[in-house]
């Protein structure tokens, strides 16, 4: 027998029809044009001037041929242009290929080939590696250089300069929403510890419920302002770029892992939010007492990976920054398991609340059905 | 030209597959069993017990064959029954009715044959109207007699008791996700100012979205504790039935807007936000100082409909109760535009800070290509 849900009385599927992260940033943009959306060194963009940016990157790109489906890959550290590109390359429905910084020519070029990128965008830190790589291709991307006027250093990769191709854009393009939201937005390549490396696409849909799952297990609230000592390579940033636009907070760019920088930026900048492996707190820990800069406000970090252990999470804590532990993959998006904290874990003593807090936990609200097992067992741990 | 990722290296469709409000239960009650889900004059259940008699529920309604598109009415003022009937109903596929209590036999009746209703939950506050309500169906629907201990009046509908209905059902339900996440999930009935009142459809996937939609924009964070000032039976409680119960909050049940006991449970329970008609507010400033309880932390509160005048604002934030206004309709799930606050509108006067709160605002997150615009002019508004 059909319901009367089937017939006359059905829901409308027009509503909320795609699902894309893309979004956030026409929303910020038109909400709160003035606000600082990324800073890095001296350079200042607020949501108006950002958008602006990223519609030139999509509007040039279309202009150079690209479209739906085609690879843009992209050999950025944490800089304004790789913030663009998460925006900018789905706008037209490529995808974003983050390459990996730290690898070298021959895998690299493997990634071009297999990816098929019609399009490399780099910095010049690693201009020497991609003139390598391109230099195995039968079929040459458009290779864009990227001259970071806070570096000033590197190898140019291109006669192409990435703020002259912004100028190719109409800061006013009409960008389009992906038709289907199981799209592909970006692809991401594991580290092939088992062979070559696989390519992992991540969807439209997806990376919006990863970008919204993320600020509901942090209660992170509007205008978070946040450090990127996680590489924007490593899961799309564990959707943070798309996070923290939706969010309306600013970017604090970071070109590479520096504590004593990262310090000076937290204090400057009041930075509220961070993401990255324990090491990175570890490391602020073994800055020089004369070299350190005092966090006068709280900063909470989310980490992955192996929990640092109790003393280390207590020197952290004393310094001001409060550690929410996590666990993913890069099949997953990113994070999608949190140690969701209990008020009641605030009475433990240091070493107990260290063991809770190394706890991979729960998972995130958007990830209906996911269960956190014993792995001896594979019986579900109850509020793990 | 097909591209790669129409090939091979598509996106898995399997991850995040349905998108459906009742997940969010399921997660809450395994992550926070113990935390204070419903209060209700003197009752307290936990999370852990809110989702046993939901399950109980979603059992004990299959046990007497309803499924899939079957409308089950309730005729329920703010009780628990209420909030569990927001998830026991559609866990097994049924759709949600909320009737509007205001409403008299005849109208009833001709919902109740409208959406051939199965089932019909209702209190005793209602009893009158409900019993001649089905007296006039050619198709009698099972009523459930809803006897809420801390009311203790009315007329009983039905020898079913509600509480022993729940015992028929099994704690342990193995219930399961709508198949299709575009599955209606609820049906309320627009007050039919031209004719007949129209049936609007949710469905599982825009519920889930206006969920999550609440909390961003209003940075709601974890336990929220949310006074039911606001009747779920206007647009299943603009979906904060899910959105509080997503955020592990404790829903605070209220019969009936009583200033009075409003203020009085605001201070008992530490309430941090609730919704409503801008006269809820009002009624608050007008109890007499002698009854009155004063509020002793910050209380949020959602507005729609015609803003209040600036002295009410002045007067209310007096109180202690910050108002985020917004704008919405039966048909698109509650409200879904916000007035978004700007930090530098802290400091203007209150009469020019009455104004700019008195805006419907910005699209919410969720409702991604909705235009805000000039009814005058049809130009979209900036920055409205």
């Amino acid at each position: 027998m059909t319901s009367i849900f089937d017939q006359g009385m059905a829901p409308v599927e027009a509503n909320y029809a795609v699902q894309s992260p893309i979004d956030f940033i026409e929303r910020t943009a038109s909400v709160y044009p003035e606000h600082p959306a990324v800073i890095h060194g001296t350079i200042r963009y607020s949501w108006a001037q950002t958008y602006e940016r990223c519609r030139r990157l999509a509007s040039a790109l279309k202009g150079r041929g690209i479209g739906r489906g085609d690879t843009v890959a992209v050999m950025l550290p944490n800089i304004p242009a790789m913030v663009e590109s998460h925006f900018g390359v789905p706008m037209i429905g490529a995808v974003l290929n983050t390459l990996n910084v730290r690898l070298d020519a021959e895998i690299i070029a493997f990634m071009l080939e297999h990816s098929e990128a019609k399009i490399v965008i780099a910095d010049r830190e690693f201009g020497e590696v991609i003139k390598d790589a391109v230099s195995r291709l039968e079929s040459k991307p458009l290779v864009i250089d990227v001259d970071d006027p806070e570096y000033g250093e590197g190898t140019q990769v291109s006669d192409l300069d990435y703020e002259a191709f912004l100028e190719e854009g109409d800061p006013a393009f009409q960008w389009s929403f992906p038709e289907n939201e199981w799209d592909a937005i970006s692809l991401n390549y594991t580290s092939g510890t088992t062979g070559k490396p696989k390519g992992v696409v991540y969807h439209h849909r997806g990376a919006y419920l990863n970008a919204i799952g993320n600020q509901m297990v942090w209660s992170m609230g509007m205008h978070p302002i946040y450090l990127w000592t996680l590489p924007m390579f490593h899961c799309n940033g564990w959707c943070f770029p798309w996070t923290i636009t939706a969010m309306a907070g600013t970017h604090v760019c970071l070109r590479r892992v520096d504590p004593e920088k990262i310090l000076q930026l937290i204090h400057d900048h009041q930075v509220t939010h961070m993401c990255g492996a324990p090491i990175v707190l570890n490391t602020l820990l073994n800055v020089p007492e004369s070299a350190k800069t005092e966090i006068d406000h709280e900063v909470k970090s989310m980490t992955a990976g192996a929990a640092p252990p109790a003393q280390v999470i207590g020197a952290i804590e004393g310094m001001g920054i409060k550690v929410t532990h996590v666990y993913g993959l890069t099949e997953v998006y990113g994070p999608v398991t949190v140690c969701a904290w209990k008020s009641k874990w605030d009475e433990l003593p240091l070493h107990e609340r260290a063991q809770v807090k190394a706890r991979q936990g729960v998972r995130y609200h958007t990830l209906a059905g996911t269960m956190v097992g014993d792995p001896n067992t594979m019986e579900p741990v109850a509020g793990a």
